[in-house]
């Protein structure tokens, strides 16, 4: 800890990555607990559900069959946030008509997938080996790949990798005709996280617009670049492996960090220690260590409380459709916002004035990184089976 | 709907109190559901329980006891999110030293209040009549007013109020000697929102720095008016008494709508009809139209899914320590942000894809809207009782 003094007075820390900042008070986790205290939790879930619409071979809701997939299967979302083809809109726009003003739409189209992690509908990350896990990663890979624009600055990057990584025999998606402009990777885990179904998987949505937290990223690693004439997250590993106080795994290609504005009590970032852009940079060297990265943190978050962790992740990395200029201020990078907060049972509610007036978590994330660093080693549940 | 087709197409919607946007998806409500349907809940909680630490004459976590107290009574949290009194911490920021760009921190000192807003362990807003939430406004213009520093624009305001409204016979917070910026008042209400005690209560944060969301409003309410020379909300009001499918309710004082850009399934905007800055503006009339508009949202909330709502909500008005311009630019609000979206049990999730990219929501602003002014009326508890 470079301030001592920032483990016991309450603060405000900034998020370079998002230009916001939140309240930290470490003096909070003082208060006397008298929650639940909670019984490790053995995994009961069979490795195949029939009643599961993600299982191999089952029906989904719409009548469509999975195939008898063996790692990774991915399909259009029966129920996607976004559609490909809509009515067109093309609002009016007017400086001097209020209602364009603060009555503002705008269509998005897009499509959305979800994917498998496996076969087995009892596994999770934490169970899967990092080799396990590489199936996914090629899929991401491929699936970020086929969805690039024709004049994507990472066309070459992706031909490449369309070409080495072996197509999935359990079958591909094809892009859809109208090219969009962003893909977001993303895993809501746990019941606590709005997943409604245990069976490993994440969704992908692609849209016709940038969102908003990928946008501001862009705009805040820009404005670092033009001011300091580097790249925000390069600077940022570096003060990482240096100071180390929130390191919390490396292996030679990625850092596992609880960034110095983590807001969610174990937040973890993993970031490419090189200038990754997207995933079609990573080689089959760096695949397999991002895929040991990912089994690193979803291990520990499991053997920190012993449980079966919630969390929300997701990838930011280059838009499907962008300039040479926003490809290279964009840096790989994988956020995990789990809710948990002392125990099993007890999560951190965002809430009240975290909504109306500022994010505030109470443990530091020093305090979370020194806890995270300390539960590698085997998965919990192992022991138990 | 002033654009039909934004009912059916997946579209963003521009909040302008913010600058950002959100995704819609109102098709996404065609999808089939099988969740749990619930029986209407009876409020099955004493009027008075001997171990809630808010009950008149508890006794407290630490020590203290409560007075015998009639409607409000307000303290200062035994675990506060902020201190007073810290150490210092003046961080040196050098523009060449990476560390001082991304690990950026500065001190926050401050003051956190519990208010309880009745004597009754089982009352909430919408069991308690206008007359019954005016002492709670009352309460809350009395401690805002004794909050603000001594140049403050709006200390004849201040003045006023506090010789004209009542002390309370139960006791008075004094404010600390430091002056501070800002003053969030707050109600976490349901275990949904992480709240642990349905005694009806709020919270009061003061803080030395101006938090997040209130410094993004001031910020583009100041834009909109240095762009039209009117202000944002009060041209937004007009708006919404004009185009009325947004409106859920209003009296000679306030409206209540789901503003156009409502992210929360039932997200509801108290808004003041002329420019009130902040609670010491409000008049005898206008405190208990105030009260009227509050309990209005409760009570309707209580009855669209016959159950006890949760919400988190807020009130936004001029920081304690303001300029002219600041309290000209502030005016009076209130936000509610509830979770539940389609019964009594099933919320939204803002997770994955709300938390990595952006907000999405799934009904319209319109829709909600349009099911709140159809459940006015008694509450529905009391044809149970
Ligand atoms: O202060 P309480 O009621 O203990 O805590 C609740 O409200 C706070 C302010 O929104 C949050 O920080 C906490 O996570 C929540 O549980
Ligand atoms: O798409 P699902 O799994 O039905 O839904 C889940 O993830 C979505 C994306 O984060 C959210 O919008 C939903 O609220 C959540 O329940």
């Amino acid at each position: 800890m470079p301030d001592e003094v920032l483990n016991d007075i309450s603060h405000r820390r900034y998020n370079p990555l998002t230009g916001s900042w939140l309240l930290v008070s470490p003096h909070r986790t003082k208060r006397p607990w008298q929650g639940a205290q909670e019984t490790p939790s053995k995994n009961t879930l069979p490795s195949y559900d029939p009643k599961c619409y993600l299982c191999p071979g089952n029906k989904r809701a719409q009548g469509d069959s999975n195939p008898p997939y063996k790692n990774t299967f991915a399909f259009v979302n029966d129920y996607s946030a976004v559609k490909e083809t809509q009515q067109d809109y093309h609002p009016e726009t007017n400086k001097d008509d209020v209602a364009s003003l603060l009555l503002q739409a705008r269509p998005v189209t897009g499509r959305c997938y979800v994917l498998t992690f496996s076969a087995k509908h009892d596994a999770t990350l934490a169970d899967m080996t990092p080799e396990e896990i590489v199936p996914v990663i090629n899929t991401w890979t491929r699936i970020y790949a086929s969805h690039l624009s024709p004049s994507h600055p990472l066309n070459g990057q992706a031909a490449y990798v369309l070409s080495t990584i072996p197509e999935n025999p359990d079958g591909e998606v094809t892009p859809p005709k109208h090219q969009l402009k962003n893909m977001q990777i993303f895993e809501n885990k746990g019941a606590a996280m709005g997943c409604s179904n245990p069976h490993p998987h994440c969704q992908i949505w692609t849209t016709s617009t940038l969102p908003e937290e990928p946008g501001k990223e862009l705009v805040n690693m820009r404005k670092y670049k033009s001011d300091t004439g580097r790249h925000l997250l390069d600077d940022y590993v570096k003060l990482e492996l240096e100071k180390k106080e929130r390191l919390v795994w490396e292996n030679d290609s990625f850092v596992v960090v609880c960034p110095w504005w983590a807001l969610w009590p174990f937040e973890v970032l993993i970031i490419s220690k090189r200038h990754v852009r997207a995933l079609v940079d990573l080689d089959d060297k760096e695949r397999l260590e991002f895929a040991q990265a990912v089994q690193e943190v979803a291990r520990r978050y499991d053997n920190l409380f012993e449980t079966n962790f919630p969390y929300s992740s997701g990838i930011h990395q280059a838009p499907l459709d962008c300039t040479e200029e926003e490809a290279e201020t964009s840096w790989f990078h994988m956020h995990f916002y789990p809710p948990l907060l002392r125990s099993a049972t007890v999560k951190k509610f965002l809430v009240g004035y975290e909504l109306m007036a500022e994010p505030q978590r109470d443990i530091t994330p020093e305090q979370a990184a020194a806890k995270l660093r300390d539960c590698g080693g085997e998965l919990y549940r192992k022991s138990l089976q």
